[in-house]
This record gives C-alpha cells, structure tokens and sequence, in this order.
C-alpha cells in the first residue's frame, strides 16, 4: 500500500510565495481612503513596515521567502499531505480524499505562516512592539509564536468575554512570552471610550483592532499586525497549497475540487490560489470557499467597499461584506465570523472564478467527529467546514461513481476548542438561517461611497 | 544546514517491538499471586488476552508487529527526531540536543503506541469492550481513540476529581466515541464501598483502577487495558527508541545520554531501551529516567514486592516503589503520580544499568518554557522533567565544553496542560521535598511477603 502521509523535506519548502494578482484577469479594486481616493503606500506607513506594504500593492507573480522566515518554517513545515483511505472506506466512496495538515504547526493552525513573515519584516523594519487583537485566540498565538522567534515584544488585545471564556489560549500566548490584554482596556482612547458607554462591555473583535490599530498608530516603535484579510496575508499562506502541489505530484494525482474554510480568506487563499495559477492556465480545478451559513459572506453578501472594522477606522476594501456591524448570531460557535472577506478572494468569486457554499454548523461538527473516528485528528470548528463540503461531494461521487479526487485544507486541530465539541455532543448547538430581511439591512449600512455589487 | 526535522518514511516504522528482557543480565523476577507463588499465564486470562499475556512473559528479543497495527501508526508515526539547534544557541552549549517528538499522536503523547496494539489484540481475541481508569485522561484519550480504530467500545472511569476539573480530555474521549464516567460510580461493588464510606468522594487513580478491573474481570466480552508499567506495554513503546536509532543513524550521531519522565515508566522504556540493547553490546551510552521529586519513586523508593494498585487486588510486582498507598503531595500538578514503577525498569535500576534523577517542579516548568520559547512546541508538564534533566547537562557541557549529543523524549503536548502552565506563572506552583520520615513510613505499608531491596 502506498503511503498515508505524502512528506517533503525541508529543502522542498517553498523558496517563493505565489501572487494570485498576477494571474487574475481583473485586478482587485484599491483600497480606498476616507476621501474615497486610492490609498498610496505612504497612508500605510504608520502601522506597517515598508516591505509588507509593498507586497500588498504588489503585481509580481513570485515573491521570494527570506531565508530566516523559511529557517523558522522549519520547525515545523513542510506540513504533511495525507490520503484519508480510512474515512473514504468509512463513506463507500469512490473519490481520493486528501488533507493537508497544518494543525503540526506549535500554534495549531496555519496562522504562523504570515505572522512569522510578518514578525520577520518589522523586525528588518527596526521595530520591536506589534500590537494585534484576537478573538478566541487562535491568531493572538500564532503572533505570540512569531514575535518570541524574533525576539520581538507582542502586544494582545484579547476579546474580553473569550480572554475569561478561553484561558488556554491566553496561557499559549504568555508561554511565548507574550503579553494579553482583556479588550476593552483603559489604556487606549478606544477602549475608554468603550467602557465609558458600558464598563460591563464584553469587548468585540472590531472594538479590539481598534485598539490595536489605535496604539500602533501611536507608538514609533510599534507595528499593527493582521492575521487574515489583506493582500500580503494570503500570500504568505500560499505555501500551503504550494507544498500540496508538489505533494500531489509525488504521488502522481491532482485534485478536482479544493475545500478551504473562508472567513477573512486566508486560509483558503493559502489552499487554493497555487492551484488558480494552473486554472488559469487552463487546468481543471474547481476550487471552493467554505464559509457557515450563520455569517455567508460570500454566498449572501454584497460586494462593495466596506470598512474592514465595525468603528470605521481602517480603509474602505473592495469586497464581499454583510455590513461592517455585522455580528454572528450569538449560537455560532466557531471562528469564520467575519463580516467581510479578502478583496483578492472576493473578486476571484465575483467573476465565478472560485465557487463558495455556505454550511449549517451542526452538521460541520458531525463532519469533524467523522473524520476524526477515522483519522484520529480532531479538526478546528473551522476546518470543519470544508470537511463538511467535501464529505457532501464524495458521497455525491459514491452516487455517480466517479473516483474524483478532493483536498481539503485541514487547517487546525480543535484542541482549544473542546468545548463548542461538548455543546455539539449536549444538543445545545443549533443552526441558524441568516433572514433575507436581515441580510439586506446590512446594504443601508454600506458607506454611501461606492458600489460595485 | 542540514535539517531541522530528521523524518523516516512510514516503510521505516519498525516491523517488530524490542523485548529488553532478552538483553537483561538479572531477569526480571515474576508477578506473585496472593498466596506468594509466581502466577502462570491462566491467572492473567480474566482480563487480558493471551497474545498480550504472552508478551508479558515473553524472553524473545524481537517481537513482530501486525500490519494492522502498523496501519493505524502510519496515521501519524514514525515520529520526527528533531534537532534543537534554537534550544542549543540559547543555552551556548556545545552539546547538541536532539528530540523524539510524539506529540504528533492524534491523542498527544506516546500512549497510543500501545493503545493501538492492545486494542488489536483484544479485538482478535474476540473481545468486544475494553475497560480502563485514567488520571487527567491521557490514558484514557489514547485508549479511546485506538478502540475506535478497531471498533472495539471503550469505557474509562476517570477520576472524579479530573473528570469535573479537565473537561476537555473527556471531550477527546467522547469525540473518539468512548463512554467516560465519573469514578467512584455506583456501578461496580468498589464504587459503591467507596460511595458508602464517602457520597463525595473525589476519586483516586487506585480506586479507578479497581472499578475497572472488576467490570472487566466480571464481563465475558469485556477486557482490561493498562496504560503503562506492564512489560508488554512498555515492549509497544519500544517503537520511540527503535525510530530514533535509525534517525541519528541517517545524520552520523549518537546519543550520549538519553533521558524520558518516568512514571509507569513506558515512556522511559520506549525511548531507552531500543538503546539498552547497544549498551548491553558494550556501547557507551546513559539512560536516564527522570521523575519528580514528589514522587521519588526509583531514587528514593525500595526495591521490592508490591501491589500495583492501592486496595491491593493487582498481582504483587518486584519493583521499586513508595508504598501502594502513597498519594502525591497536593502541590504536585504535572502527571507521573505512580507509587511504583515498571518491574524492567526497577531491575535495570537495580542492576546500575540505567540512572535516574528527581527533578523539582517549578524548574520543570521553567525549562519547559525556555524550551517552548525556542523550538515552539509547547511540552506536557510530564515531558518537561526529560528537558529539565537535558538543559541541567547541556549547561555542563558548557562548562566543560564537551560536545556531547543528549537526547530526550518529548512525550506530547502540553495543550491539555494549560492550567499548570498557568499556576507556574502565576507563582502558585510550589516544590515539595518529600521528608525521610514519609518515604520511612511506607515501608511499613509494603506487603510482609517478601523483599528483595
């Protein structure tokens, strides 16, 4: 029998990153300022370092990884492709199931891939202070991570109903050194200003990276650090799916359909977009955006410029967006809840270059407990969702017959996360049908500025 | 460079256990039943099944590991060997540092390696539920997902204590389908003595021990299954060691000095005793085993005839122990809590063939950390005694500056574990010098049988 796990050496990690901008046939809209002009680099500058910037804005089809980001990598990548032969017997089908796994990262997901880029060029930049928010903690340790490796201070504003609800994650972020602060605090204006209004305020994640932006924006010394969305993000996450590629070819297969969950987009920008540049070129590959049926960004959402944050205080994106006060309904349990999405990503859907399908959440979790009854590993709530779509396709295929072949991005394990497990297990989780109504008064809070939808 | 991580393909996972009873210049002396007669293969049968049995009492260096057992391993193994070069700059050693990373285990440490075979046997032999107890619930977690992978039901009395105090291990256990219930229950006749003297009993590991192996002396379908200390379970583990000696081998090293926790002592004897056999051949190397000061088993224990469980229903086992009444101090919070220690390891002990040190807490952690600061991964309290010892000699051999190559088993993760991590940076931890008089005390416990120490 063939292997279980298709392995690369480190010498294979990737040696440059792939832009997805290069290969799409319209290129995404600017981000705009609060005078509804272009944004230059310069308007940038305050928060992030030169380097990143210039990957934001960038054309070129390959960026090179330097080689200490790629030393750090090593710790932990190249991540395995693995076939999962016990959960298409489980299932009867006739497809090739593969996964790659990025929860052997330390952090437990795929997130260190651009916090350590990102921790590396502020390094370069001389600074020595990032600032970031994080909700259930996930992208907080992942920068913790980062930051230690570089010997550089992390700052962590942390949602204040998870830093009480989810203490492990906190704990992961001050095992590296980093410093977690419950969002809102009284050490930014923001925060103040929060707990002026409701000093019981739970925080929110919008509410967090206004603090964040707020003392990065403030400090000379000090960065602002992004886990998902921006252009240079998925980029940085396309080692993921450049590694699978060249793991596929080891093995001489080659996927028909790639499943990645969506929520700001890089997960599944880091799947997928090496595999646009060969759709692009002609190849057949269906690629697909996993989002929850309780935030449906895509599958429901209008594509305008937005804010990236609920206080309006970042430049207006080009994108798909449920409104910048969006909020999930408070019975979705998992991450993927973000009112807007990757202009890059966005776009590649508007013109039907990438497919998405939005996913109730009990029936993710049943996904998850599947597949770890067969594989062992117990997903992330997130990449439950694109387990989910592709369990759905390869019981399609058990119908036609057809042996197609599915990958999907298993793109954390859910160690953190027993607890939304547990609520599966006790019945207390539901689903939620996002109601039309609501959907489209989230238009009337779209700035009056421009539309594209 | 040469490369961070030194990985095998899964064709190199080893085709058959090593048996160190082959290699033993002492034999280990046998279990004794209650009438003080060495026990034969039949008493055993109640509650294991008779391949297993007879691995217990096998003198065959090698022994063949069935495919399906393979099969489920090449799910994650073999495991890398990673070099710890940021360790190593940290420290300014010259000694190089190489880790056995079995965290990769969907269950988080090295349990499954026997998990997976005990399993397999029980199911060949027919048996259709296995029985277990377990502390914190690592046991327990690797058990559960090896019975899924054989389709053999597992049920796990966990400790009451931890059973309400660590949820999320039990979260693991039911996502693998296992039944976990709260020990004492009111289900088996030692429960309900246990209930009777005390209706809020927080549970011990001996009691849970006890409901288990009387449910599983008590079903025909049902089996008993142990998580260490038993010869056939630290034989499963020999797979650590085994992998590890073709690693060093692929990069021209050897190790010096090897060091693993030691409980039960599975762990140590999985990683060591593959090396134990090059000792035995005249090679230079030092195994050691490292515990906690709290629980100062092999350095501060007698050598002699004991029960393995507290109530005293287990056979009687020739083995270093504290008394099988002895409770840990409160302070202590990592696992490695056993009063006893494997009867192979307690012999080599005896016989000056392997070391052992004792390692107080609160430096466990600190070097737990120093080490998650530089190669990311962050340890099990458990796995954090082997890197105390490790960073203890590679800062001799700075003194020195002898470049000596050590080596230890990091056993698993540390995600399950937060809370302890918490304690130590919040100052809470304390160490416990276990008194003379203490350690004096429990002999007068040991059974009047025999001694041999």
């Amino acid at each position: 029998m063939s292997d279980t796990k298709i392995l690369l050496d480190e010498s294979e990690i990737p040696t440059h990153w792939y832009n997805v901008v290069a290969d799409m046939p319209i290129r995404p809209a600017p981000p705009l300022g609060p005078d509804g002009r272009p944004l230059g680099p310069e308007a940038l500058a305050a928060i992030f370092p030169m380097a990143l910037i210039e990957q934001e804005m960038s054309t070129e089809r390959w960026i090179s990884i330097p080689e200490p980001v790629r030393e750090i990598y090593r710790l932990w990548r190249p991540s395995p492709l693995c076939r999962a032969r016990r959960l298409e017997q489980t299932l009867g089908t006739p497809a090739r199931i593969y996964y790659k796994y990025e929860g052997i990262s330390p952090a437990g997901s795929h997130k260190p891939n651009t916090a350590v880029a990102q921790a590396y060029y502020n390094k370069q930049a001389g600074i020595t202070r990032l600032a970031t928010e994080t909700g259930a903690g996930q992208w907080g340790s992942a920068l913790a991570l980062a930051g230690q490796m570089f010997g550089i201070e992390v700052r962590v504003y942390m949602v204040k109903v998870s830093f009480h609800q989810k203490p492990y994650r906190r704990s992961m972020m001050q095992t590296w050194g980093a410093e977690v602060l419950a969002s809102p605090t009284d050490i930014t204006e923001s925060g103040r200003k929060a707990l002026a209004q409701d000093p019981e305020s739970p925080g929110s994640l919008g509410l967090a990276i206004s603090e964040a932006v707020e003392e990065a924006a403030s400090r000379e010394d000090t960065n602002y650090s992004l886990g998902s969305v921006l252009n240079h993000v998925l980029l940085h996450q396309t080692v993921i799916g450049l590694e699978a590629k060249k793991q596929f070819e080891k093995v001489g297969d080659y996927p028909d359909i790639i499943y990645a969950p969506c929520g700001g987009g890089s997960n599944f920008g880091g799947a997928a977009f090496p595999f646009f540049a060969d759709k692009a070129a002609g190849k057949e590959v269906r690629l697909v955006a996993v989002e929850p049926a309780s935030c449906p960004t895509l599958t429901r959402g209008h594509f305008a410029y937005d804010y990236g944050d609920t206080a309006g205080l970042t430049p207006l994106m080009h994108m798909y967006t449920l409104g910048h006060d969006f909020m999930p309904p408070s019975i979705h349990a998992g991450g993927l809840r973000y009112h807007g999405d990757s202009v890059l990503v966005s776009q590649l859907y508007h013109d039907g270059l990438v497919d998405a399908v939005a996913v109730p959440q009990i029936a993710t979790f049943e996904a998850g407990v599947t597949f770890s009854r067969c594989e062992g590993i117990i997903p992330a709530p997130e990449s439950n969702h694109a387990i989910r779509a592709c369990i759905d396709d390869a019981l399609k295929c058990k119908e036609t017959g057809e042996p197609k072949t599915l990958f999907f991005n298993l793109s954390g394990h859910g160690h953190f996360d027993m607890a939304a497990y547990d609520k599966y297990f006790s019945g207390e989780l539901e689903d939620y049908d996002y109601p039309e109504q609501a959907i489209k008064a989230a238009l009337h809070n779209l700035p009056k500025l421009a539309s594209a939808g």
